[in-house]
């Protein structure tokens, strides 16, 4: 395992944080998303650059969702006007924007962007702000990254059959099956112990979580398979980018939001 | 006044068929606003064809969208899905792409196409079927043509001085203040008879249509000018296309939502 310690020098304070910020939740909460979000943004925006996104629009899009479900009495109309805000802003930039050629494509680049960033961390923070918020957060996390390592771990052990050859020549089936399994083995445990959830609803959220965090993570693949770049960033030391490491929690969130929303009422 | 009688020919039975449709509500409603929609996706996707938008995926995602609000509870909820549903259709019609080449703002034009057609159509179905629902829609598609028409015909008399040169030459400060005090005057009409918004709050509604219709207005303006072409396409004898006749719409629905949802509670 090729730089396992600073991998683990960057994944514990890494982890400490996480765990330290979800259970703040609030204004600490949404520092960091946005933090993540812009970071994200800057990955992403070099990954495109040749397309031009209006790089000012796609920030104030993803700082303003991010923000948005601190304020006002219902979290999913603070999401809304963040997806109004997404289209609106970035019509503003297309508007405004010095040079016009292929304006479109860079309007489009950049809606892309802020919808890819800013929807599921902006869903993050309304899942923290709502009932039994950091159990529900701390529960995608954990799906999430458990996810991620058990298919990992297990690939590299007993992984035979590729998955998605073209994608992301590494990941099996194998992989993806010991993932599946000890994913929602941490979710029902994480379940377990906070009473807002039943074991079967647990093991469906956790499914659910599994297969949005693998299809995140062959998404961006192909994206930086089409941009021939091997990471999205250096930030992250061993870990890549901001985009590497989260890709897969750019779908799990979004459909844990849901998942969560329907579950819970 | 070019082709009169074919645009009369063609705007009499729309209003009196938009009229119809938006008093049954329902499925009736969501079938006009699918129709648009593909149809509306038809031609933007002939704009931006150089970027070859993955077709089916964009389709998909605004028939998704447009029909959700007709099932579940809570139409924000179901609004939220739709919009989850544009980025990860939109992600496999990457994934699942026979041509790679691209393929990220192949995604990001079809991603685009689901946001600026499938949200605004979504939420005038959303606002159909909340309290108040034919009322609230009333009133937008009211305040929206009015400010269109007041504006263009005030700008024809009177207008002198251009307002968006770069983007729509004809467009006057003149025609604009037209559109808005008679947008705001129809509107105040339609809701005075209408027991469920004060005077002020009509007021305030109206004034942010016309701003987001400008503004809707000028945007497709500019996509046309970028894909070099005059009209959007040629369906509506006189009309122009889909597009050219719902731009003002698609940015003032979305605003008049956030708007009512915030007045109505």
């Amino acid at each position: 395992v090729r730089h396992l310690g600073s991998r683990l020098l960057i994944a514990i304070p890494g982890i400490a944080l996480a765990v330290a910020v979800v259970w703040a939740g609030g204004v600490a909460l949404a520092a960091l998303l946005v933090v993540i979000a812009v970071l994200g943004l800057v990955e992403l925006h070099s990954l495109t650059a040749a397309a031009r996104p209006i790089r000012w629009a796609g920030d104030l899009c993803v700082v303003l969702w991010v923000v948005l479900p601190l304020f006002g009495s219902s979290p999913s109309r603070q999401l809304l006007l963040g997806a109004v805000a997404c289209i609106l802003v970035s019509a503003v930039g297309g508007l405004t924007a010095r040079r016009r050629e292929d304006v479109t494509l860079r309007v489009s680049v950049t809606v892309f962007g802020g919808l890819y960033l800013g929807l599921p961390l902006a869903m993050l923070m309304a899942l923290r702000e709502g009932p039994n918020g950091a159990a529900a957060v701390a529960n995608v996390l954990v799906g999430t990254w458990a996810f991620d390592t058990f298919a990992y771990l297990g690939g590299r052990v007993w992984g035979r059959t590729p998955i998605a050859p073209r994608t992301s020549p590494n990941k099996t089936v194998e992989g993806a099956v010991i993932g599946l399994v000890g994913a929602v083995a941490c979710v029902v445990l994480a379940g377990l112990y906070m009473d807002w959830i039943s074991l079967v609803e647990s093991i469906v959220l956790a499914i659910a979580i599994c297969i949005a965090a693998f299809a995140g993570d062959l998404f961006e693949s192909m994206l930086k398979r089409d941009a021939q770049v091997k990471d999205s960033g250096r930030i992250l030391l061993g870990h890549g980018g901001i985009l590497d490491r989260f890709d897969a929690l750019l779908f799990s969130a979004p459909v844990a939001y849901l998942v969560t929303s329907w579950l819970v009422g």
